[in-house]
């Protein structure tokens, strides 16, 4: 099988944690006996709920702005994101005083897209499918001249989001396994390279929705299969890989492990309880792929990358509401 | 005005500090900027509820129960209370290996009896009035030969809760003002003596819900001024000051900011959404109090100790709920 050359190697990633240094959070990595014992493995927990924005999302779109010249980011960037991402670079923006124009389903959580706004940026509605996000940011790059900045097929984004992984293992070394949760594929990638060049005998392996398992179909057919359009409670993982995150999945994961709705809720509220972090559900994604393989992970030492904490408290999904 | 002699020392505190440090987490210290500009104030968050059993009791119970002779320790400790100490007290038996009996009343939180009973604690149900506690303990004791450990009202507990704010202090120099709940005083006190020993200059003010303002009132009047049976989401709080605490709060403490219902449940969504750390009522009283004063706090540096996060996660104050 032919493998594709590396797109972001170790220099670029030493590079956008310089970068991103002076504003990121290093944020901290918890454990807990209680959380170890109901997964039968020596887990620890990467807090990026704790990361500024809330998600990892920061990391990358802070080297995404930070590397744009100054004629580029005189006009600002353009993003269309559910959510983290928008929230990510709109503070990523404002730091750097420059404009901030986000594009956002009009199914999106009330919660993010008062972050986003939060921030400072300005967001512009549309439809919820791929195609009206891609026209409506095209169209405010025509209006604005910003520099768009994808959500997460861009080398400057994976690059960011591997400095995640690079932190932890520096924490904890020699790691028998690393997991987070796969949407579009950035945090994956990031985290599946930095790996590969600071720890290569770590395991990487990816929770996925079962509803949503697309990343799953696309490395077990080996060829690039799209997300439909199925509910999912990890809201942030409706994603298609894309065409830089699919080949670095395809070449550098051990494998993914999908899981249900009511294991993606079960890991939620365990961590909610035991560890007094609110996570949201894609991080509970990665949490549960290792419930689930407990057997195959026993003892292990097994690092899980939380990957943010923006949820919606007036819906949570174990409460009952009235209608 | 006449000043009760110090009841507990900084070696008291020190020694303390030293017994529980194998056992105890040396809680993080957290910041937020969003939530800086809410209070208005550049605050530091000492995370108790990220502490063993999810709240800072753990500190005095590890303290009480190492302090025993093996001869006291072999017939096990006893305890009457909401929930956190009795978490807290089972676990710190479980570590030395012998048995608690904790009396629980029967309208405590489901969630804080599964966790006394998960720690592996005796359960002895009780009516919730403090007179039935009383005798439901005595009666454990004389069957038993176990030691009573108070919640609060016992030197050694309040020597073990000073170890959170020393270590605040320790990270954080100079603070102008140190926060805390207040309910039985066990907390405030440990805070009030070690602030009173390791930064002098640092104002100590507690919080208190406006419906339970027990220790509010008995400093306003200069007298002991027991709790009635109010309700308060603040359950934790719902507590008089005891023999040893009340002295210490009237001569050690700078005053006490009462709040409201509704400026409690704020305060907690607000920490949760912001911070993305669950923290329970009690701890949001320390908030909203600060938040309530915000002009006097005004630029200040601000510690708050957030008490615990044991939250009953299927019952959230802003979440409406079919009766």
């Amino acid at each position: 099988m032919s493998v594709t050359p590396l797109p972001v190697t170790l220099d670029d990633i030493r590079e956008a944690a310089e970068q991103i240094a002076q504003h990121a959070h290093r944020t901290p990595v918890m454990s807990s006996r209680l959380v170890d014992e109901w997964l039968g493995c020596r887990a620890v927990f990467k807090c990026e709920n704790l990361q500024r924005t809330g998600a990892f999302k920061f990391r990358g779109a802070c080297h995404a702005v930070m590397s744009l010249s100054d004629t580029e980011a005189a006009c600002g960037v353009v993003t269309h994101s559910s959510g983290n991402h928008g929230a990510a670079l709109a503070e990523a923006a404002r730091i750097r005083r420059i404009p901030a124009y986000v594009v956002m389903p009009e199914t999106a959580p009330s919660v993010k897209r008062a972050a986003v706004e939060g921030y400072g940026a300005q967001v512009t509605e549309c439809s919820p499918t791929l195609e009206a996000r891609e026209q409506t940011a095209a169209r405010v790059i025509n209006e604005t001249g910003a520099s768009f900045i994808h959500p997460f097929d861009d080398l400057r984004i994976i690059a960011g989001q591997a400095t995640a992984a690079v932190e932890l293992h520096d924490e904890v070394a020699e790691l028998d396994v690393i997991v987070c949760p796969v949407g579009g594929g950035g945090l994956a990638s990031g985290t599946a390279l930095a790996t590969r060049f600071l720890s290569p005998d770590t395991e990487v392996v990816l929770g996925e929705p079962e509803a949503v398992d697309d990343a799953f179909q696309s490395l077990k057919q080996g060829r690039f299969v799209p997300a439909d359009d199925s509910p999912t409670i990890a809201d942030g993982l409706k994603t298609s890989l894309g065409e830089h995150t699919y080949p670095i999945l395809r070449d550098h994961v051990s494998r993914i492990v999908t899981v249900t709705e009511d294991e993606i809720i079960e890991a939620m509220r365990f961590l909610w309880t035991r560890m007094k972090l609110t996570i949201e559900p894609s991080s509970a994604v990665a949490v549960a792929a290792i419930r689930r393989e407990s057997e195959r992970f026993d003892g292990q030492s097994v690092g899980i990358i939380i990957s943010g904490g923006n949820v919606d408290l007036d819906h949570l999904p174990w409460i009952e509401q009235p209608a």
